[in-house]
C-alpha cells in the first residue's frame, strides 16, 4: 500500500500540485543558444531573451509555440471587510463591473479585442446573485467572504473550493490557450491583498497597504489598521502547504483563492500565466507556498503602483515587464505585457542566424 | 514683400519647420474628461492616460484614430569613426544588415510582423552600394561620414540633405500610416550618438558614451576619447537651429539626420511618432533644436541600457514606455512600445462610461 506524504492528497489540489514539473531544460538551452546565433548582438533583446527562454522551456521544445490564442480569467468576489469602510466604492460596484465586462464595455474588453484575447469572468464570491452566461462562470462558493478584520475570511474549505474552481478554469482554458491571463475584479481586494503580502513577505502593513482605487489619508489609516488586525491573527510567514492555505483562507478574498489556484491549474498544464497587478501577486504567493514549482510558468506583467505589490514580486523573484504606474485590475496590465511575450516568441521563432543571413559576427 | 526670418527659408527644413503647429488643446481636454468618466478609477490608467491625450491632441480629435498601421523607416548609414575601433563589428556589416532586414530576416521584421508593421530601409549613407527595392530607398547622400573624431562628419549641405530626405520619407510614409516609427542601422552608430547626447545636453563624454553592441573595457575607453575629441570641437548646447544643423554635421551621422527630419516631417504631417533608442534619442535632440513644438509628437518608446540614451529622454522630459535593457536598435524596442499606444486609443475609444453602463461612482 502506498502512502501520498501531500496534505491535500486525493484532492484536485494535491493532484495538481503533483503533476507540475520543472521546465525542460534542455529546450531552454537550445533556446539560449539560438539567441545567441540570432543576427543581433548577443544579449541585445536584454529582459525579452530571458522570457523567449522561458518560453522555451515551459513548451519543451525550441523555437517555443506563440502564445496564442490568450485567454483572461476575471476571478470576481466581494469582501466581508467592506464594511470597515476601506474603500470609497459601493460594494455593488463589483456585480455592477461584472456585468460591464461580460457587455464587453471593460478597459480589459477594449485590450483584449485589440489583442484576439478571449476574457471570461469567474464569479467565485460575488455578494449579489448573477445570471451565468458563456463568458459569465457560475462557481460562486459563498456571497462574499467574512470580514477579515474580525476573523476568518472564509472556512479552509471554503478555500480549498475556491483554488480548486481555479484550477479547474485553468485546465479548461489551457486546452486551446497558449497563454493564461490573471484578471481580478473585487471592491476592496487590494485590502485583503495587503494582508497576504504581509503574511508572505513579512512586509509591515503600512509599508504594503496603499490607496488602491485612490482613497484618501484618513481611509488610508483605517484601512492599514485593518490590515494589522488581520495580519496580527496568523503566523508569519507560513512555512507548510496547509499553513498557507490557512492564511489564505484567514485573511485573503476568494478571488485570490481562485487566481492561486488558476496559476497552479496553469503549471500542471504547462502553459505560461501571466500575472495582472497587486491582486494576482498576493496570489501568486499563496500558489508558491503550495507548490513552489508552479512559478517557473509565471510571468509579471507589470509593477502596480499599489505599495504591496513590488514587495510581493521581489519577494518572488519575478521582474515585471512592465511599469506604467498602473492601477486597475481586471487583468489590464498582463494583456498589455502580452504583446511583449509574444514578440520574444515570434524573434525565437523567425530571425535568421549569422550563417543563414551570412552576416559576418564580430571580431 | 514679407520677410522670413527662418535661417532656412525658402528650403524644404524650412517650410517643414514652419509647417509644425502645436497639438490641440481642445481635443486633449476632451479626452482627459472621458478618462475621467470611463469605467476606472480616476488615473488608473497610469501613463497610458498621458499616452491617450496625446493621441488625441496630435489628431485634433477625441477618440483619436487608432495609431494604425504603422510604419518603421530604417535610415541606415556608415561612420568613417569606425576606423578609431570604436567598434568590434566589420563595417561591411551594416550593409549586410539592411540585406537582412530587406530579406525579412532580423529582429525588427519579426516584431513588425507580429503587429501588422510594415518595413521600409533609407539607405542614406551605406558605405557600400545597394540596389534600391521597394523597400529599400536609394537616398545616399555619401558612402558614410567622414571620421568625427578628426574633422567635420559631413558637410552643413549633406546634413541638410539627409534631414530633408528623413522629411520626405515620413511625409510619405504618413499618406497612409497611423504612426511613424524610428529605425536606425548603421555599424560605430552609438559613438556619433554619444557625441550628439554631450553637446546636445552638455552630458559628460564619460557618463554618456556606452558599450554599444557589447564591447570590452580598451574599446569603450577609444570611444570615449573619441568623443570627447568630437565634442571639444563643437560648442555645447547650442541656442539657434543654425547651431544645431552645424553640431549635427561636425558630430552626427547620416542616419541622426534622416531621423531628425523624420521626426520634423511628422510632427508637420501631425501623426504621431515612436523613438528607438539612443540614436533615435539623440536624432529628437537635434530637432528639439530645430524645432521644439515637433516634440509634441513624439513618444518614447523605451531607454536603452546605452547610459546617453536616458540623458536624452531626460533633456526632452520624455518619459519611456518600456525599459527592459534593449540595446539593439533597428526600431525594436520602438516595435514593442505600439501595442502600448495602440491600446491607450482603444482605451478611450471604446470604454464605457460610468453613465452608459450604469456602473455607480465612488462616494
Amino acid at each position: 500500500m502506498s502512502t501520498d506524504p501531500s496534505p491535500f492528497a486525493g484532492t484536485l489540489l494535491g493532484e495538481t500540485i503533483a503533476a507540475v514539473v520543472p521546465r525542460d531544460p534542455a529546450a531552454e538551452s537550445a533556446a539560449r543558444e539560438r539567441l545567441d546565433r540570432m543576427t543581433k548582438p548577443p544579449g541585445s533583446l536584454g529582459v525579452l531573451e530571458d522570457v523567449a527562454a522561458q518560453l522555451a522551456g515551459i513548451a519543451g521544445s525550441c523555437p517555443a509555440p506563440l502564445p496564442e490564442p490568450a485567454s483572461v480569467a476575471v476571478f470576481a468576489a466581494d469582501h466581508g471587510v467592506h464594511v470597515q469602510g476601506v474603500t470609497p466604492w459601493p460594494q455593488e460596484v463589483t456585480a455592477q463591473m461584472v456585468a460591464n465586462i461580460v457587455a464587453g464595455g471593460a478597459v480589459v474588453n477594449a485590450f483584449a479585442a485589440g489583442l484576439g484575447a478571449r476574457v471570461v469572468v469567474v464569479d467565485v464570491g460575488v455578494a449579489a446573485p448573477l445570471d451565468a452566461t458563456p463568458t459569465l462562470l457560475d462557481r460562486k462558493v459563498r456571497p462574499g467572504t467574512a470580514d477579515l478584520a474580525v476573523g476568518p475570511a472564509m472556512t479552509l474549505g471554503e478555500a480549498r473550493q475556491a483554488v480548486e474552481t481555479g484550477i479547474e478554469v485553468a485546465t479548461a482554458l489551457a486546452a486551446d490557450s497558449g497563454c493564461l491571463i490573471t484578471g481580478d475584479m473585487g471592491i476592496a481586494n487590494t485590502t485583503a491583498s495587503a494582508a497576504l503580502v504581509c503574511c508572505f513577505t513579512g512586509a509591515v502593513p503600512a509599508a504594503a497597504t496603499g490607496r488602491g482605487t485612490g482613497i484618501d489619508d484618513p481611509t488610508l489609516a483605517r484601512k492599514i489598521e485593518v490590515v494589522s488586525r488581520a495580519v496580527s491573527r496568523v503566523p508569519a510567514r507560513p512555512t507548510t502547504p496547509e499553513a498557507a492555505l490557512a492564511v489564505l483562507a484567514e485573511v485573503g478574498g476568494l478571488e485570490h483563492a481562485g487566481l492561486t489556484g488558476f496559476l497552479l491549474g496553469a503549471a500542471a498544464a504547462r502553459v505560461p500565466v501571466l500575472l495582472d497587478g497587486a491582486i494576482a501577486g498576493a496570489a501568486a504567493l499563496v500558489a508558491a507556498a503550495l507548490c513552489p514549482t508552479a512559478m517557473e510558468y509565471v510571468l509579471a506583467g507589470h509593477t502596480s503602483v499599489e505599495p504591496g505589490h513590488a514587495s510581493a514580486l521581489e519577494f518572488l523573484g519575478l521582474r515585471p515587464l512592465l511599469g506604467l504606474d498602473l492601477r486597475l485590475g481586471e487583468g489590464t496590465g498582463a494583456l498589455l505585457a502580452l504583446p511583449l511575450v509574444t514578440s520574444a516568441a515570434r524573434a525565437l521563432r523567425d530571425v535568421a542566424t549569422f550563417d543563414s543571413a551570412g552576416v559576418t559576427e564580430k571580431n
